[in-house]
């Protein structure tokens, strides 16, 4: 017996270039899948999913989840000002439960925008793993190790403390994992690389890492070490168990060179690197270098959405407009980065961002009976160019479904809009 | 008495930077705003627009209507194989029926992401208008006027016909309104120009004018006239009437110079620009030069939507990506540009684009409740840097309510989504 037999589906199972099944039909069994394209069955539960897209759910790969609860707070600042004076403030004053509440309403976004796994960097994880669990999304989970100052102590740092809570708890399996986490190479020495690498290799994780995000973070790294921060990393040995980075938006040939070497991958983050005037990332040479090459939506105080339907998008359209090429990132590639790419950069390559007998049962309907999406010629291209966030009419994770047509099933979302309001706003309106 | 009163909203009137107002109402009497901000009357209609953002309805300023039967027909081509192995060929064979079908769900797709005003370029005019009129959008509508080989019949060109029959139908007053076009540079000698021109003079219209779209196209207009295709529209004295031109992606200094010396405004059109591999316009350095940047979606086969909502972020992202520098092109800037701007390049300058009173009621209303919406601490980035069109939940045209909360009030959209399969998709799916 089935628990879900979903009938008369165009599938996109992203299993191999340009692929799409229609008149498809995919069962799920205990959170997997078993068959995708052709088979039958009795089922629990029997979806009808005439005039609808059924894809692997979609992979964010590098998110500061809670940071939506400053969305739209500081729009339009200088780098310097946005971090000094908007967001590092109310960052240090925002506590628990105004972060979990900013955890709870950033999965509720991504989940009805068909997000079902995300790599997250920031302070609270504990509880934000336990409203990860319960809520029923896949997530990977980090707070990053900043150690500035004189009076820096390891031992103390709230970010090792949760780090060193979370690791035994969740290590490098499951639903729920735990990452380890380098903020970026100007904000800690290298003897404090060497204690999250020797993390990274005790547990079998992913080290999380912001690179070559700015033009000035770039340049001044290559002064402080004589060498690029791609470069020092990998000296280091720090590149020697995965490594996910975050934006890359500076990379030069050499350092690409690198990160694919060790096979290392990159979460492109465009919208938010525009935002913040950071620049675009050159994933066409990324790519070409044999870089994983991901998606991210970065914080929602930098986006302001965590929609990766417009993350997917806009890497499509940067790279042919940055290489005055239209044929640039076609499609599917673009698809591809935040499907099976994300999959690979969060250490689930064999689990999720496929359909595909055996893979966990993650994946999303996207409606296509609305007039933007309409004629549908190519659905692979539908869902690139044409489809948004709110297309998503239903998100499974594991089997589960976490939302259906504009209602979460495992969320109660006025609560988690009250307490936003309740526990966080007051905290950032105070902030500036 | 009133017709509708709208109370309790948040109002963006979009005639001071910055200005938003809180608990404020809108009074609208025979299609005009009456008050802004604060005023009473019994009204026939009351509208609670709690939680909901009010604001002026978006222009499209350049836009295919009619080709979204294309969208996602022909992606990731060059952009020769697109026009002259895909797009031209199923252009020569679709009929009027076809048109008029594929503008219908166009304006649909318009109305239901809060555009109330279009610019549009295409062909079968005379019956698109009557679709226009019909369904309550506001239209400047034109057929381009396209010179090329030696048999040309300036006479005998579709284009001409439609002309001569739209402009004393029509002209360059009231709701639906007929501009005259020259489609490029590179299309037309200047002894055509001059034609076109002089109808702009005898009816008072708006010219409609690709401009240094690619790279290519701005170099050859140079050795074709010694000059740029600006200078030399300018030279022949197109620029003497007002001229709305499309794109400007290339474009120098000397030609933003000319341009808004003569009062041009340039319709901005970031997506189509980077999928079709064009480039990025400068909308800083035309902004500079005192010209009047507006907003366009192009055709939906170049997009492929045409919802306004992307291509104002976009705008506010790439000029901030371009600059390297996060202050750019900030949030009211980049709405403006859909609003204002959009009205004066339509010559609607005094008629629609802002909230006050005497000015038509076009106005779009925009649900904050949502969770990508949420928390609200400033309504105009919220509506630049979050919204999307589905957040779109009424658009009202000279105070007539054409869409509400998912439904078209005066369009059947289940007939037009049907005639679109019927009557263009089989030219479309025969065409390549």
């Amino acid at each position: 017996m089935l628990d879900t037999l979903i009938k008369n589906a165009v599938v996109i199972p992203m299993t191999e270039p340009g692929l799409v099944l229609y008149g498809a039909s995919v069962g799920v069994k205990d959170g997997k899948l078993v068959f995708v394209g052709e088979g039958e069955g009795e089922a629990r539960e029997v979806i009808d999913a005439r005039g609808r897209i059924v894809m692997p759910g979609l992979i964010n790969a590098h998110a500061h989840t809670a940071m939506c609860v400053m969305r739209g707070y500081a729009d339009d600042y200088t780098l310097q000002s946005w971090l000094f004076e908007k967001v590092f403030p109310v960052e240090a004053r925002l506590d628990e439960r105004a972060i979990v509440a900013g955890f709870t309403l950033g999965m509720a976004e991504m989940i009805a925008s068909g997000t079902v796994s995300f790599s997250d960097m920031y302070f609270c994880q504990p509880a934000a793993a336990k409203a990860a669990e319960r809520i029923g999304m896949k997530a990977n989970l980090c707070n990053a190790v900043i150690a500035l100052g004189d009076g820096y102590d390891f031992d103390a740092d709230r970010a090792v403390i949760e780090t060193r809570r979370l690791l035994p708890e969740y290590g490098g399996s499951g639903r729920i994992r735990a990452d380890v986490a380098i903020h970026a190479e100007y904000t800690s020495p290298p003897d404090i690389w060497l204690r999250v690498h020797e993390w990274a290799q005790k547990y079998g994780v992913i080290t999380h890492i912001h690179l070559s995000e700015t033009r000035t973070e770039h340049e001044e790294a290559k002064a402080r070490h004589g060498m690029s921060a791609a470069a020092a990393f990998e000296k280091y040995g720090v590149l020697d168990t995965p490594v996910l980075f975050a934006h890359g938006v500076w990379l030069e040939k050499e350092d690409m060179r690198i990160l694919a070497a060790h096979g290392a991958s990159v979460a492109h983050c465009p919208v938010s690197n525009l935002k913040l005037g950071s620049g675009v990332a050159d994933v066409h040479a990324m790519k070409e270098a044999g870089i994983n090459v991901c998606l991210g939506t970065d914080g929602a105080c930098s986006n302001n959405s965590l929609d990766l339907f417009e993350e997917i998008k806009l890497a499509a359209l940067l790279s042919k407009g940055k290489a005055l090429d239209p044929t640039a990132l076609p499609a599917y590639e673009a698809l591809k980065m935040a499907t099976v790419n994300g999959a690979k950069a969060q250490g689930r390559g064999g689990e999720t961002g496929m359909l595909a007998p055996g893979f966990d049962a993650d994946l999303i309907m996207i409606d296509t009976s609305k007039a933007h999406m309409r004629p549908l010629y190519d659905p692979i291209g539908a869902v690139v160019y044409s489809a948004r966030g709110s297309d998503v009419c239903m998100t499974m994770v594991s089997g589960r479904v976490l939302y259906r047509d504009g209602k979460w099933l495992t969320l109660d979302i006025e609560k988690a809009l009250r307490e936003v309001e309740e526990y966080a706003v007051p905290i950032v309106k105070n902030g500036a």
